[in-house]
């Protein structure tokens, strides 16, 4: 049982929100489900809070993609954080978030996020400033955000990242991989000296499992910075997912998904 | 697309198999997906590898349900369990097996492995061996399965394991939680010293993640028997899903699985 709530066609996209029985509103981008209210907490927790307790300074997020507005949120809850830029090439997401996701929407409403209605990839083009954390919270790797998962935007953001930077993206399904997560694997590797992969649950995403890349110039993702932990406590006691030790967990990779990046020997990554 | 490959009713239930185009065959209990070709190598490896790379002699494994063999296939891998008894309530869902998916049936060959179609209850009741593993691999607890997530079961389960004994059990989801996964926590506390719970996704159960329950005398679930990893490299290494690695981040709870749990304070429990 479900109920169409909106619909519309983008200068981008098709845009539709519909309520669900078992996973409340869904906001669906060319027909492609992009997040639930029963579940978006997880994918939003895991792009932001797993690359802020690894780092230990934090003041500049780029976040492109991500007009729902959760990895936003997530990043205003830290005082530390001066400014968000927030570059999504559609208007119109964010507009629908705000009129069917209030949840969500609660972050165009914080002074530190910065909306930028334009290309992530023309964004950083002609950006002079220098970013903590960028994240890449997209689409599927087949319309606009193509090359959002090739070597020269990596390398753009690589210049662009502070030397204890950290890129997180979005890397597909490990079991529907359309898309080729060993490609976007590898073309990360081509630019960035420490990347890995980890993965997290997502009810609405196909195979129900999805990976994410967290790239850097040498800062390590179960590598804890202990004394941000114990000083944002109060911030992780009230997320809903993410803690350290799941943290810890998320990177620890199955043989599948090993073998789906590429590896060969998967008992030698131990 | 897909095909209906074979339907049948038995005197315990409606079994289904149907092929698929991105999950091969799946075999379906009154119209629930039990397991899919694409992915039950997952559910198989977690319930087997997980309590065979803790404990240290394991000799006798008891399999309650498990009728598609995929549990008793992967014990079948250790020369050193010599006798895996496999209960089963419903004989037509070990010859649909036999028909359908060959990768599973392999199991029901092994000279070790010991068919008994009967009430699991019934089993044990009567039994008077003792096992080091028992796996209660069985339906959704709203049917014939109902008093195997009950302490009467987990009692009688007790008292037939060895003083190193572990008990595993598909626990159902943390998502769509119809059957109380905090319930059958609680029954499993009452007569367990130690209760652990892991997940770990299965595409084709409601909501794409799904937990286990891991119930010792004793022995903790991320206290990994060095020497036997050692030992069992070459059985490891052959592995679809499970890795030591992969083991210990499985038992690393989301703040959402602990709450399913009951755990009101989620970060005391770093």
């Amino acid at each position: 049982m479900q109920e169409h709530l909106h619909t519309e066609t983008s200068p981008f996209q098709k845009i539709d929100v519909i309520q669900t029985e078992g996973a409340g509103k869904i906001l669906l981008l060319d027909d492609r489900a992009m997040l639930s209210e029963a579940d978006e907490f997880i994918y939003h927790e895991v792009l932001s809070h797993i690359p802020m307790m690894v780092q230990k300074k934090t003041e500049r997020v780029l976040i492109i993609g991500g007009g729902d507005g959760g990895v936003a949120r997530e990043f205003s809850k830290y005082s530390e954080i001066k400014h968000i830029d927030l570059v999504e090439i559609d208007e119109r997401v964010v507009r629908t978030v705000e009129s069917f996701f209030p949840d969500l929407a609660v972050a165009f409403e914080s002074p530190k996020v910065h909306l930028h209605f334009e290309d992530g990839f023309h964004f950083l083009l002609k950006c002079q400033d220098s970013y903590d954390i960028i994240i890449v919270d997209c689409t599927d790797p087949d319309g606009p955000a193509e090359r959002l998962f090739k070597k020269e935007f990596f390398q753009l953001a690589y210049k662009h990242l502070s030397p204890e930077g950290i890129l997180m993206s979005q890397s597909e399904s490990p079991f529907f991989d359309n898309f080729g997560i060993q490609n976007i694997y590898q073309e990360l590797k081509s630019v960035f000296p420490n990347v890995e992969s980890l993965c997290a649950p997502m009810l609405v995403y196909p195979g129900g499992l999805w990976t994410f890349s967290f790239a850097t110039k040498g800062l390590k993702g179960r590598e804890l910075n202990q004394t941000r932990v114990q000083n944002q406590a109060h911030i992780l006691s009230s997320l809903k997912w993410y803690n350290v030790d799941w943290h810890l967990g998320a990177f620890a990779l199955s043989n599948f998904h090993r073998k789906a990046l590429g590896f060969n020997h998967p008992e030698l990554l131990q």
